[in-house]
This record gives structure tokens, C-alpha cells and sequence, in this order.
């Protein structure tokens, strides 16, 4: 019987995992330059937390949800995204609390899981890097969340980003413009596509996003949001854009850019790149923005919160494509080759000892022949290849060969035991 | 209304994040000097993999696990454990092809899911670092195994580690114990527990892991299966102790130790502490063993394996009740002040100018009063405070204060910005 991952999901092997690893340490590392600790929460949570978060009629809530009951009846989902359970974290272990730096800041790294058609870049099992700031309306955060998107991009090697804005307002801003909007399209109704007929009657912002022809022309010559923000909205929008000409941050204003959640408002932000390998034109890398209320929906304070997330599949993807160096690893510091079976406890020892002084060390398990041996120590690119026989068990010595320059000596194996890494230096010429 | 994480699940918040990092770290640098590199399998797999692998009747399976019905019906299952994915995984991607180093070697870390009651260390999400390796025979690579996992619980500081080894012995040896062990106990059927009574016809050699009163008289008597091992299997075992000798590992054999799923054979072992947050005498932190059987039953050629886990929650435990020390992370390097409207341009220049050259750096985004700043750059430990009013606008000046010598002196803003790591350097004495 042969058995399959689940469709939509991957392996990441060997080799690969360590490009994962790679780019999770280096936003692990920036991320906390900034002050921004990691936070774990439960890859699954109540499924009321996503659909309060979410909202009961969204896509990802209706029909993209991993969500069953467990054998206590309880429904459960495992998370669609990562803000709604550190929502959660952040309102139940009262991080808002006056013993926590404010803004409270944190970053998430993990696996989330949406029921969708697998395709390039986007799989069930997905993998996202995000950040949340809870606590602070300073639009100096906003851009400071900006910033650090890019630099972690930057950090990456990956070039060619546009950064675009835009603005939701606040309440009153956002209510004057949904009027304004509803008054616009509803004269045209019956020749908008099916998709956002709906789309009116529910979140008539959404019609924004729409990708049909038949929409296309409302869209271009829909109001503008600019248009309706009030004095506090502008002024919030005006500092976030001298703050990002401050910082020498390039970016396009895009007024239809929008975000399906009622939660979002003010500052919302897109990172993109033209990369012909995650789709046509500039595609959307890194999303986030501001949001108001979910900390309060989930039970909290009043508090406003800021982030952004990434997502793992389509960045590496990205770094593969433009073929963005990353560092190497699992390098092979020596390989102990054994030439006959009463060598086995000494090889074993002296792999021991290597691993014991901090370098890597393999030698073989499969009780092959001194020849095959030599050949696996090449294909693993050992530094070092120390071959232990008889003679050397009875001259208490091994045979010590540098692989770069073809040097080889005889060493007392005393001296490999004690000491490792002055005999590593001396013969690496550090 | 107010939301809670899933019973038997926990956030883990920054502080202590650090501290999982820092164990897992420590796993994937001294994994990676023993040549086993990571491998990162889903979340969830198909029902029927962890049914195949753990037995239909095993407790994990019947009672334990979190399965159900995708919304396109198909029966999947969060994983119980990380072996079956690693080995589903191992055939699916045909790992063991001539193009790969033999035996191979992965180690996993992440997520693990079982409906269990929690309790201390005990988690329905816990989590697990695990290591597998397919494909050789040899006792030497046991050894390895062994070694490895007290190596990393050495290099964590844990002290006082206890090694429980046993032997399964091959096939034959264990037909042969099995029979011998229903022969020794069914003339006392009647006085084992309810639950023995139900092991003795599924799984006999699980009668040996009883904890009930009336089945220890008879654990103590039992058969030892080192009694009916082969010549092949005595052989293997011989091997074993005789490099744990060589290694100068203490161990002891505890004829006992079983584990009960058939595919495991030969060697198995446990690393056990005695440490009250754990429970009472030695408990186990890491159980692992040969197998045999379960790469065929999964699709695979008829490869062995042998492997580890170690609960990550039960060693967090252990960790912070033997006052591990985990090295210090997310030192503020720099804080910086401003003081007035007019600075919050240059403050956030200046914070993200310091982040790109490497350094941590902070600010203020709640408005704070210059004292309020003071006394967050004080909490946070900044090393240094940069301070920023109008005056120093206006000369293109900033305010740097030595924390540790309370050193203050008056730098040109360009010398912060060009050459921070410089400055860093002189005003640290380094």
C-alpha cells in the first residue's frame, strides 16, 4: 500500500529545510532589533474565534476553514491566520497589562491551513511570518511596520519592491465613503458581475477587488476614500507619508486598495514584486495594515492593533527564482573512515569526541569496505578524512587527511581526542 | 465575550519563546554536527497512516487522536506522533534511492496532537524534537543514537541523566518470548487486572508496563527476554553495550522496558531523570529504539529504522526547575528619546538607521512625556539612550548616554548614522 501526503500539502526535506530555517532566523533576528518577541499560539483555537476575527460570511470562514469537533465536542479549527489567535493570546494572558511595554510587539512564525485549490505558491498547509503591535495609534508605528517588512526583504536580497498605501480612515470616514460608494454602483446594479451584486449588498468595498471585466469600469471611476477621510483620518494619512519620505521609503498611494475586514482602518499596505514566477505584473508579497475592534471583539480593552504577514511559500519561491544566495550549512568537518571490523569502537569514539568539540563528524554504518568508505566522505564533502586500521589501533595514531590540500600526516589519536580544534585550525591554515 | 485557548493547550509568550528557541537551537547545531539534517513533515496526514503505524487497536488510535472528515471527505488526522509522517515521507519521496548518504538521517521538531487529560508537561498540542534513521543495521548506529540524545541533554545542562537500555531481540526471539510469556502468566489469568487480562490476548509483552499492585508479583517473575534471544539478536546487544563501554556511557538494562508496537526490535532504550517537577524517582525525557517492518508497511523497501522523541514540555519543565541557564536574548541596545512633535521624523530615522547596522533599537510611538521615555528605556535595559529635543535638531546633534558608565556626551547626528557599530564599540569598551 502506498500512502500520500494530504493534497495541498508538502514535505520539506533536507537541504531545503534549511533555506526554511534560514529565512525564519533572519526575521527572528531583525524582527527583534525592533523589539518584537515571538509569540506561539495553539494551531487550533475555538472556531468562533476566526469566525468572530474573520467574520461569519467570509470565504475563509464558509468555505475554506479546517474546523471539526473534537472528541469533546468542542468545534475547533485549526487557524486560517495568524492575528485572531494572538488577539486571543494577547486579551487572555491580559498582555495589555501595565507591566508590558506598550506598544505590546510581537511576531509569529508557523503553519496555518485553509481548505483552497492547491496551486504555486499556495498550498493548505501554508506558512506565514507575521507581526502584531497592539496598543498605539502613532502613525510613526505604521511605518516603522513598513520598514521592517522591507528590511527583512532587504536582509533577504530580494529587490524590485514597490511598497503601495492606502488609507480606510476611521469609522466616520469609512461609513461616508461606503454611502458614497452604494450611491455610485447601485444606479448601475444590473450590469455589475454576479460576484459583486452580492458584494454590494454585503461589503460593497469588496467590489474593489473585483477582478471581472464587467466591474473593471465602475472600479476605475469609483469615489475615492481619499476623498472622505476626516481631519483626523488625513492628518493620521499625512504623517505616515512624511515619515516614509523620512525614511526614503518609495511608494505608490492606491486608493482602491482595500481590505475585506470591517476591522481594518486607516494605514493599510501592500509589499509587491514583479517576479514572473508568482504570476503576471507586481503581486503581492507581504499584506497588512491597522485594525480597531478585534481586540475588543475577542473580549480586551479598546486597543488598536498593527501587522503585517508574509507568506513562506510564495517568498521561497521568490528567493529560488532570483536565485538569492543563501549562506551555506551542514558543511562535514571530518569523516572517520575504519578499515576493519575491531576498529568499529574507535571510530565511534572518535566521531564522539569531534561532535564533542563542536564540529561534525560521520563515519560509516553500513559496514562498507574502506573504499566505499573514502567515496561517501567526498559525496559529503569532508573536510577532513582520518582513516583508523589495525596498524594505527596498535600505534595508538591515525591517518590525517586534509581534503583542500592533500597534506596528510600521522597524529596520535591522543592528540585528536584532547583537542580537536587546534589540530582543525592548524590544518585549515586559521 | 471572552475567548480561551483549546483545553490542554498553551501560548507560549515572548520571554519564554526565547527559551524553546534556545532549546531547539541547540538541537539543530548538535543534530547537524552528527550529519542528520531536518525534515519537516504536515501537520495532519491520512487517518489511515497513523492507524497503519500505531496499531488499530493501540490507545493513540482509538482513543486519543484528533481525525476527521476534510470538506472534500477525506480522513485525516493531526499527527500523534513524528515518526509515521518522517517514514511515510522517507517512502513517498523515495529517500532511500541510491542518490542519498545511507543510513538517513533526519531530525524533526514541531507539533504533535493528542486528546489526552493534561496535566503537567502533558499537552493535547505538545511538542516534540525527534530524530530517525533508515536504512542500517549496524549496533554502532544505536550507540550513536544514544549518544546524541545525551549529548544534547548535556550541552543543556541536565545533570544526573539515567540510560534504560533494552532488547527486543529479532523476530524469532520475540515469537519465542511471546510464547514464553503467556505460558508463565495465563495459569494466573484470574489474578491479573481487568486490563492486564485484556493485554495478555492483544499484546502480552505490555503486561511487563503495568502499574497496577496485583500484576507486580508476577512482572517481577516474568520471563526476561534476554533469555530467548538468538544468536543474531545476543550478537546485536553484545555490540550495543560494548561501544556504550567504549563511549563511557553508564547505563542500565532493564529486561522490563517494552514498547508496544511490534515494529519495534533489537535495541531499545530511555533517558531518564529523577527530578520531582517531573514525578516521583526517574521518569522518562526521551524513549526511542529500532524498528523494523514499518517503512514496508508504509509502501517502502524493507528498510530499518531507529529513532528518538523527547517531549519538549516535560524538558521546559526540567529546565526551569534546575535553573538551566539560557543565555541571554533581545538585549536593547538603544533607546532613543525625542522630545517634542518636531522629533518624531528623526527619532525613527535614527532607530531604523541603528536597526540596519545590526543593533536593537526602540522608541517611543504612545506619545510618552520625555520622563515616561526615560523610565521605558530604563525597563527595557537599554545599553545606551539617545536623546533628541529641538536644540539637538537644530544642530544636528544628539544626546548619547553611556548606561552602564553613565558616560554622556554630545555626538553630531551624521557619526550616528553613518557608523553606529564604531561608536557602539567605543562608548562599550569593546
Amino acid at each position: 500500500m502506498h500512502y500520500q501526503r494530504p493534497k495541498g500539502t508538502a514535505d520539506v526535506l533536507p537541504g531545503d529545510s534549511d533555506k526554511w530555517h534560514y529565512v525564519e532566523e533572519t526575521a527572528r533576528l531583525l524582527f527583534e532589533d525592533y523589539q518584537y518577541h515571538e509569540i506561539r499560539t495553539p494551531l487550533f483555537e475555538s472556531f468562533e474565534i476566526f469566525s468572530r476575527s474573520s467574520g461569519d460570511t467570509s470565504d475563509v470562514v464558509t468555505k475554506e476553514m479546517y474546523d471539526f469537533h473534537d472528541k469533546g465536542d468542542r468545534h475547533i479549527a485549526l487557524r486560517p491566520e495568524g492575528t485572531a489567535g494572538v488577539v486571543r493570546a494577547y486579551v487572555e494572558n491580559k498582555l495589555y497589562g501595565p507591566e508590558y511595554a506598550k506598544p505590546y510587539k510581537a511576531f509569529y512564525i508557523g503553519p496555518m491551513f485553509r481548505y483552497e485549490r492547491p496551486q504555486s505558491g499556495r498550498q493548505r498547509q501554508f506558512h506565514q511570518i507575521g507581526v502584531e503591535a497592539f496598543g498605539s495609534d502613532s502613525p510613526a508605528l505604521d511605518v516603522e511596520v513598513i520598514s521592517m517588512a522591507l528590511a527583512f526583504f532587504k536582509q533577504l536580497g530580494v529587490s524590485g519592491l514597490r511598497v503601495a498605501v492606502n488609507t480606510l480612515g476611521d469609522k466616520k470616514s469609512r461609513d461616508d465613503y461606503h454611502q458614497a460608494l452604494v450611491d455610485y454602483l447601485k444606479p448601475h446594479f444590473d450590469e455589475l458581475s454576479k460576484d459583486s451584486q452580492e458584494r454590494l449588498e454585503k461589503n460593497p468595498l469588496r467590489v474593489l477587488d473585483s477582478k471581472e471585466p464587467e466591474d473593471q469600469k465602475f472600479v476605475a471611476d469609483a469615489p475615492s476614500i481619499l476623498d472622505y477621510l476626516t481631519d483626523d483620518a488625513r492628518n493620521h494619512f499625512e504623517q505616515v507619508k512624511q515619515f516614509m519620505d523620512a525614511l526614503g521609503i518609495d511608494y505608490v498611494i492606491d486608493p482602491t486598495m482595500v481590505r475585506g475586514l470591517d476591522y481594518y482602518n486607516h494605514t493599510i499596505f501592500e509589499v509587491m514584486v514583479n517576479s514572473k514566477v508568482l504570476g503576471h505584473g507586481y503581486t503581492t508579497i507581504c499584506g497588512g495594515g491597522r485594525y480597531s475592534g478585534l481586540v475588543k471583539e475577542l473580549g480586551g480593552p479598546d486597543d488598536t492593533g498593527i501587522g503585517f504577514a508574509i507568506g513562506l511559500e510564495r517568498l521561497m519561491l521568490l528567493l529560488e527564482s532570483e536565485k538569492v544566495a543563501i549562506p551555506e550549512k551542514n558543511k562535514l568537518d571530518v569523516y572517520v573512515v575504519g578499515i576493519g571490523d575491531e576498529t568499529n569502537a574507535e571510530t565511534l569514539k572518535l566521531v564522539e569526541a569531534i561532535r564533542e568539540a563542536g564540529f561534525s563528524a560521520n563515519r560509516d554504518y553500513m559496514n562498507r569496505k574502506p573504499k566505499a568508505q573514502f567515496k561517501s566522505a567526498n559525496k559529503e564533502a569532508a573536510s577532513f578524512v582520518i582513516t583508523i586500521g589495525q596498524a594505527e589501533l596498535e600505534s595508538k595514531t591515525a591517518h590525517f587527511k586534509s581534503m583542500a590540500s592533500g597534506e596528510e600526516v600521522s597524529l596520535p589519536l591522543d592528540d585528536l581526542y584532547k583537542d580537536f580544534s587546534k589540530i582543525y585550525d592548524k590544518y585549515t591554515g586559521e
